[in-house]
């Protein structure tokens, strides 16, 4: 079978590698689209290297389905489909112990810290396994991790039905914060300086004030009847945005940190104190966003067409690196099926 | 009658005034005690020219008794005790209709926006008075108003029983939402490099590890067996207590932002994300920490002999500011009625 891995010295390598059985209570999946996100390109270039072991499998934004169940394995059988929640945890430490599993502090996240799904056959443990309905397309699947990442993230900032949420930074997750909030009955501004990706979260219904050209503090202090936005998200990872979300927030509003960002930012604290705003972190998921995740992308909530760019296959994966690095596309799928060996078919 | 007031210029001017009757809707107090605070020292100091109008008649922490009741004052009597809670709401804002009058977007805070309680007879709001217990000390009862901030600043913070807290600054305010804290079970750490400050919040019994010779972030590791404090206070406006704030949290730990900072700080908003904390603004009170405010005071569960370190006549105001200013004290209270006329005491 084909995989795609990170060789380390920013180099990405497709090379042929022999699928292996799965392991008692593992599955083995049969990989057919991965989307690239911005961690992989993280990854790509270098920039975790201090994390990653070499030569890694990476990809975690993935659907497919199960090839072969392992020994001890009940309630799986061949055929399902499946994508997978790339988290395994210690189940010991003080996180985990009060219930925070998913930010455990000596987290496994799988496509980093452990081989990912650009490969053809992929073992993974059975309990990362969710289960994806039989009408839903195996494209549509692969945007599950990223929308429940959105869900995620929505539900921390505890939007509600009526609230007038901003989001900045329009990419793949901006876009699917903006989807699943409206989803969840708020009103939606995006703010997002690429022409481009501002003209398709326009398309997608939301507003779009431009901030090249708008005074955006005064458009949301007019469009929220002098209040300012009951919910905001920082999906842009930009030093502007941070200062940004404190103005545009409400008195007593909630800011989700949703973006890294690699350097401690300039954040107004006196704002933060006269407004008592609240600042939240957001960081993956959970098993009940996932759950989520696939109920809206199964009933059609989520935009899909119009946030997948474009399907590449496995070995033009550079190139779709490249094309997300440089902002020419959303979302790009990896179609890795052409990889898979007529044996592993049979 | 004396008042003590800002003049302009960093003056401070006490000075005979004549009493006014009240006007209806209001109370007379004959005011006792007036606790100075960090505000009042940014007043005297010009920091606050812009926003105040002179000559301001300042103070705010106070206690005394009732005068004399205007037109339509209900419900209260000449001779009862009180304290005053300062704010002044326009009840039409979004922040008010949303019910946060405590952060009105068009707040009056009585005693830098409208005349203050260092007077000898003060008119206020009827609306503003807090009843004070018969068998409370007007000394004790001139602390309520900062024991509310506390108590307001540990509900932000949600802090439970058997929660591990870490207090950033050891200042009174640090130290009232100590003893909030301990009286709200929580185990309690107050970080504060002041020789003297740390011997004070010591004997309160509490945690005091020496910021200048101990490992803060490693200290709080082992105390909280490896998990981190529960929720943090940072109360001391400086730079690296923000940013010890987010160093020793735990996951999912809350961060309160008691302290005003003048200036944007750099935050680890990289830490905000990975250990999805929570960082809230607290700024004043509402009626219910109030409330429980008088009740904490007036059962003895504040230790107030402990953080009143003097009392000074109100013409010795300016010594009294300068021992703050100095670090040469934790609470001064001004007594207020050497300062009262003979005829206003008939």
């Amino acid at each position: 079978m084909l995989t795609a891995a990170y060789l380390g010295n920013r180099t990405i390598g497709v090379r042929p590698a022999e699928a292996e059985p799965p392991a008692a209570g593992q599955v083995r999946i049969r990989v057919a689209f991965v989307g690239l996100c911005g961690t992989d390109l993280h990854v790509a270039h270098g920039d975790m290297d201090q994390r990653v072991r070499t030569p890694l499998v990476f990809g975690h934004e993935m659907s497919g389905t199960i090839d072969a169940v392992g020994e001890g394995v009940g309630g799986w059988a061949s055929g399902d489909k499946v994508t997978v929640m790339p988290l395994l945890w210690d189940g010991t430490c003080p996180a985990c112990v009060a219930g925070n599993t998913h930010i455990c502090q000596n987290l496994t996240f799988v496509g980093i810290d452990s081989p990912g799904a650009l490969q053809a056959l992929w073992n993974v443990p059975v309990l990362t396994l969710v289960r994806v309905p039989t009408t839903t397309s195996l494209r549509d699947a692969a945007l599950i991790e990223p929308t429940a990442v959105a869900v995620h993230d929505v539900r921390r900032g505890n939007v509600k039905s009526g609230d007038k949420v901003v989001v900045l930074g329009g990419g793949p997750i901006g876009s699917l914060i903006a989807s699943v909030a409206a989803r969840f009955g708020a009103e939606v501004a995006v703010v997002e300086p690429d022409p481009g990706r501002r003209a398709l979260v326009q398309r997608l219904g939301f507003e779009t004030p431009d901030p090249g050209s708008t005074d955006v503090v005064a458009w949301v202090e007019e469009w929220t009847g002098g209040a300012g936005a009951d919910v905001v998200f920082e999906v842009s990872g930009a030093a502007a945005a941070v200062a940004l979300s404190t103005a545009v927030a409400k008195v007593r509003g909630t800011i989700v940190m949703v973006a890294i960002h690699s350097e401690p930012r300039a954040v107004n604290l006196q704002r933060v104190f006269w407004r008592e705003l609240t600042i939240v972190g957001a960081r993956v998921y959970q098993r009940a966003d996932f759950e989520t995740a696939v109920e809206l992308i199964s009933t059609g909530a989520i935009p899909t067409a119009a946030l997948i760019t474009r399907v590449a296959p496995l070995n033009e994966i550079e190139a779709a690196l490249d094309d997300l690095e440089g902002g020419r596309a959303m979302k790009i799928l990896i179609d890795v099926q052409d990889g898979q060996p007529e044996e592993a078919t049979a």
